[in-house]
C-alpha cells in the first residue's frame, strides 16, 4: 500500500464490506481498489480497500487534493447519466497512453484532475523489437512510467494491458473504469509501417478498424454517454486542390445544395485505415447517437511537455527513423548528427504541423467540451502549414546557430504523394474552444536541436534513410535488418 | 478424363514433358490439367495431360469450339502483357461465383466464351443453416451445377473452393489460374446480416476489407495487368440532397475547383464495407497502377438469366427472408403466399433497382472494356429508379391480375434511413457502353411472380418479417432461430 498512498491509518478488516461508490483509484496490478466514502468537502476520505476476497475500511488523509475542486466535472450535456450524483472528475480513458502522443495526454490529463486509465497492448514497443528501431530518448517501462507519475505527483493513473481488438478484454476495460470519454490514440499509426509488406498492410486495417468498432459497441452496450475522442489524421484528405474544410463541405449540384463528408484520398494502407474509421464512427453516431469528436490531427513535433518535464522516468519517445519518425523531429536528429536532411522529391509537399503541447491541449478541449449525442464532430488538428522544403530551411538556419554544419538532400520519394501541390486546410474549431498554439519558433527549434544533441550518441544512423517503398511492397513478409 | 472430353485419343507417357502454353483446362478436382499445344485453327489438337508427377500428351478432336472463333479476346489495352501471343479468350475469375449474382455471371461469361474460375468458400451456403433460412429455388450443390453445366454446354468452369482472406490460398489460385480479369462478387453481401450483432458487423468489415487487400496484392505480385470489376453498391453514396454522380464529383469551392470522390454517406456495417473497398481499390490504382472497375450495384431483381433456364440444376437461389431478400424478390413472394407486401415505415425509400439479366450484361460489358492501367473507373449499375411503395403499386397491380388478393402494411422500419428524400442517380456510363437493359414490366412481374407461385410451398412465412434492427444490435452473438 506504501506505494500508492503515502499515509498512515488504521485497518479493519471485514469480509462482507461492500463498496458504496464508484471505485476511486485502482492499483496497477488490480490487488487494490479504492473507493472513496468520505464527501467530497473533506480532506479526510475514507477508503475502502479491496484485495482478493478481503476488503478494509481506513480513514486517511488524502494526499490529493479534494476531489470537488480543482477538477473537471461532467459537462450539462451529460446530466442525462449523472444528474443526481455531485460533481465530480471525469474518468478518461486513454487508449494507446503509452504512444508517443497518448502518453503525453494521459499525463497531461491526470494533471489536470482528470480521473486517468491507460489501455495499452503496448505493441508500439514490439514493432521497435521486430524492426530493429528504438526511440531517441530512453523510455522506461509503462509500470516505472505509471509508479513515477505517482512519487511525482501523487496521482494515481490505472493502467489495463490489453488489445482492444479482444472484445472480451475491452468489456472488462468499461465495466471497470466506466469511463465518460475516450481518448483513442490505439492504432497503428505508420504510414510507412503500413506500407512494409501484405502482413502489415492487412494488420493495421485489421487492428485499427476492427479496434475502432469495438470501442464503438462498448460505448453503445456500456457507456451510451460516453463521448469518444478519436485521433484521426490530416492525411485522410490527402491534397485537393480546393481549401480544406473541417470535415463537412457545403456543395451546390445541378441547382440543388446539400453539406456532405468532405471527399477523403488517403496515400497509405495506415491512413486509409483512419478514412475507414471516421465512416465508421459517422454511421454509429447517426444510427446509435454516439457522440464523437474525430480530431484531425496534422503532423506532430517536440518532445518536452509540462508533465513530461517533471522526472526523467517520465520522458517521452522521440522516433527518428524512417517508419515512425515524423518529419521536423527526423530533421531535428539529421542536424544533430551531422546526417543531411531528407527531403522526400521535390520537398513542396506541404502539410499541418502541431506541437505536441498543443496535442494533449486540444484533446483536453474536445473532452471539455464534448460532442452532443448523434454528432459526428471533426476538428482539423494543427496549428501552422509548412512545406517539407520550409522546414528544412527552419532547421538548418537553427542548426547554424548552434554551430552544426547542415545540409540537404533530396532522396528518391519512396511515397507516391504530390510534390508540389495546392494545400490550404481550415482549422478554427480549436481555436475557437480556447487553444492557444505553440507556434514553431527559434526558440522551439534550439530546445528541440539541443534534445537531440542530448542523446545523440543514441542515434543509430542506418536508420535515417527511408527503408520503405509505395510502389515496391510485396506479398512475402519482410523483415527489416538494422 | 471420360467427364471432362468426350474424345478418344493414344496417350503417350513421358515424365518429363513441360506443358509449352497456358493451362487449357483443369479438372476440377486437381487431378488433371489440360494444355493445349496446336494451333488454334485446327480443330484437332495436342493436350498434355498433367496428373500428379506424371505427364501425357494426346491428339484429341475437340469437342468445344476451336478457341480462335467466337471467344472474346485480349483488349488492345492488354497488349503489353499479350503481344506476341494468338488471340485467345479472357480469363475471368469469378470470385463469389456460387451466389445469386456470381452464379449468374459466371455462366453467362462461360456461355459467351470466356474461360471461367469459380473462387468460392460456399460460406453464404453455411449462412443459411446458421440463421434456418433457405432459397426460395432449391439449388444444386456447387458441383453438380458445373457437372451439369459441363453436360449441358460442353464447357467447363474451373472451381477453387476456399477463402480469399487466405492470402496462401488465393496465391496459388491467381497462379493456377492466370487471370486476364477478376470479378470480385465474393464478399458478405446483406445490410441486415451485419446488424445482426456484434460478431457479425466485425466478421462483414474483416471479410470484405482483408478480402478485397488480398485480391489486390494478388493482382500486384502475380498478374499486374489483370482488370479488377469489384462489386459496390449505390448505397456507398447514402441519400444526399443532391444529383449522385459516377464516383466523381467536380466540386467549386472558394474560387478553386477540383475533381473529387463522391462524397459517401453508407447506413449499415455491410454498405460502409463497400466504401472502405472502394477507398483501397482507388489507392492501389494510384500508387501501383492497377486497373479497376467499382460497380456501384443498384438492388437486384429476378431469377432466371439465358444459362439458368437451361437446366433445372442450373436454377439460381431466390432469398425472400428478411436478412437476405431484397426488396421486390420479396414483395414477389408475399404476394404469392398472401402475406401482406412490408413496407418499412413510409415507403418513400428510392433507390435503383436492375434485373438480374442486367447484372450479367454489366459485368460482361466492363470486362470486354477494361479500366485503363491505374484507372479506378466507377460505373453506377442499375436500371430505373424505384420507391419502396411505388414497387408495392406495381406488384399489387400484377398479383390482381393473376387472381391473388395483395395487400400492403408498413411495418417499423428496422433500419436507420431516411423515408421521404430527394434521388437522382446517374446512370449512363454503361449504356455508352452498350447496355440493353431489361426494364421492369408486367411481363417480368407476371413471370416471377408465377415463379414465386410455382416454389410457395417452399416458402416459410416465420422469415418473411424483419428480424434485424439497427438500433437494437448488441454485442451479445445472436442465434436467429426460424
Amino acid at each position: 500500500m506504501a506505494h500508492l498512498l503515502s499515509t498512515s491509518c488504521s485497518i479493519k478488516l471485514s469480509s462482507s464490506h461492500r463498496p458504496l461508490s464508484q471505485p476511486f483509484r485502482q492499483c496497477p496490478t488490480k490487488c487494490l481498489t479504492f473507493f472513496t466514502l468520505g464527501t467530497s468537502k473533506s480532506p479526510f476520505k475514507r477508503f475502502v480497500l479491496q484485495g482478493g476476497t478481503q476488503q478494509a475500511s481506513c480513514v486517511v488523509r488524502a494526499t490529493v487534493a479534494p476531489i470537488s475542486q480543482e477538477t473537471p466535472t461532467q459537462s450539462s450535456s451529460d446530466s442525462r447519466q449523472k444528474s443526481s450524483e455531485p460533481s465530480k472528475p471525469k474518468r478518461v480513458m486513454v487508449i494507446g497512453g503509452d504512444g508517443y502522443c497518448g502518453w503525453a495526454t494521459a499525463l497531461h490529463l491526470s494533471n489536470k484532475g482528470y480521473e486517468v486509465a491507460i489501455v495499452d497492448s503496448l505493441i508500439r514497443r514490439l514493432f521497435d523489437q521486430q524492426l530493429g528501431l528504438d526511440s531517441l530518448t530512453p523510455i522506461a517501462s509503462i509500470h516505472n512510467r505509471l509508479r513515477c507519475w505517482r512519487s511525482v505527483t501523487g496521482k494515481t493513473i490505472e493502467l489495463y494491458i490489453g488489445d482492444i481488438c479482444d472484445f472480451e478484454f475491452l468489456s472488462e476495460t468499461f465495466k471497470s473504469f466506466e469511463p465518460d470519454a475516450v481518448v483513442h490514440f490505439g492504432e497503428q499509426r505508420s504510414a510507412p509501417y503500413s506500407m512494409i509488406d501484405r502482413n502489415r498492410a492487412v494488420f493495421t486495417q485489421h487492428n485499427n478498424v476492427i479496434g475502432t468498432l469495438n470501442v464503438l459497441f462498448a460505448i453503445k452496450e456500456f457507456r451510451d454517454q460516453c463521448h469518444l475522442v478519436k485521433l484521426g489524421t490530416m492525411g485522410e484528405y490527402g491534397t485537393p486542390n480546393i481549401d480544406i474544410e473541417e470535415g463537412y463541405i457545403t456543395i451546390t449540384h445541378n441547382g440543388r445544395t446539400d453539406t456532405l463528408p468532405f471527399p477523403k484520398q488517403a496515400s497509405s494502407f495506415y491512413h486509409l485505415s483512419k478514412v475507414h474509421d471516421s465512416n465508421n464512427i459517422a454511421f454509429t453516431c447517426k444510427a446509435w447517437g454516439i457522440r464523437a469528436t474525430d480530431l484531425n490531427q496534422g503532423v506532430v513535433y517536440g518532445v518536452r511537455t509540462d508533465e513530461t518535464e517533471m522526472h526523467e522516468e517520465l520522458c517521452n519517445r522521440l522516433d527518428y527513423d524512417g517508419v515512425f519518425g515524423t518529419a521536423l523531429n527526423r530533421f531535428c536528429v539529421q542536424a544533430a548528427v551531422g546526417h543531411p536532411l531528407t527531403v522526400y522529391g521535390k520537398g513542396g509537399q506541404t502539410r499541418g504541423y502541431l506541437d505536441i503541447r498543443d496535442t494533449v491541449q486540444c484533446v483536453e478541449l474536445a473532452i471539455a467540451n464534448p460532442a452532443q449525442p448523434g454528432e459526428f464532430r471533426v476538428f482539423n488538428q494543427f496549428t501552422e502549414q509548412f512545406s517539407v522544403n520550409e522546414l528544412a530551411s527552419l532547421v538548418t538556419k537553427a542548426g547554424e546557430k548552434l554551430g552544426l554544419d547542415v545540409k540537404t538532400i533530396s532522396v528518391p520519394n519512396p511515397r507516391v504523394e504530390a510534390e508540389e501541390h495546392y494545400y490550404n486546410a481550415k482549422h478554427t474549431k480549436l481555436i475557437e474552444l480556447g487553444l492557444e498554439p505553440h507556434l514553431l519558433s527559434d526558440s522551439l527549434l534550439d530546445s528541440l536541436l539541443n534534445f537531440a544533441i542530448k542523446f545523440k550518441d543514441r542515434v543509430d544512423t542506418k536508420q535515417i534513410m527511408p527503408s520503405v517503398s509505395w510502389k515496391k511492397i510485396g506479398v512475402k513478409p519482410k523483415t527489416l535488418a538494422a
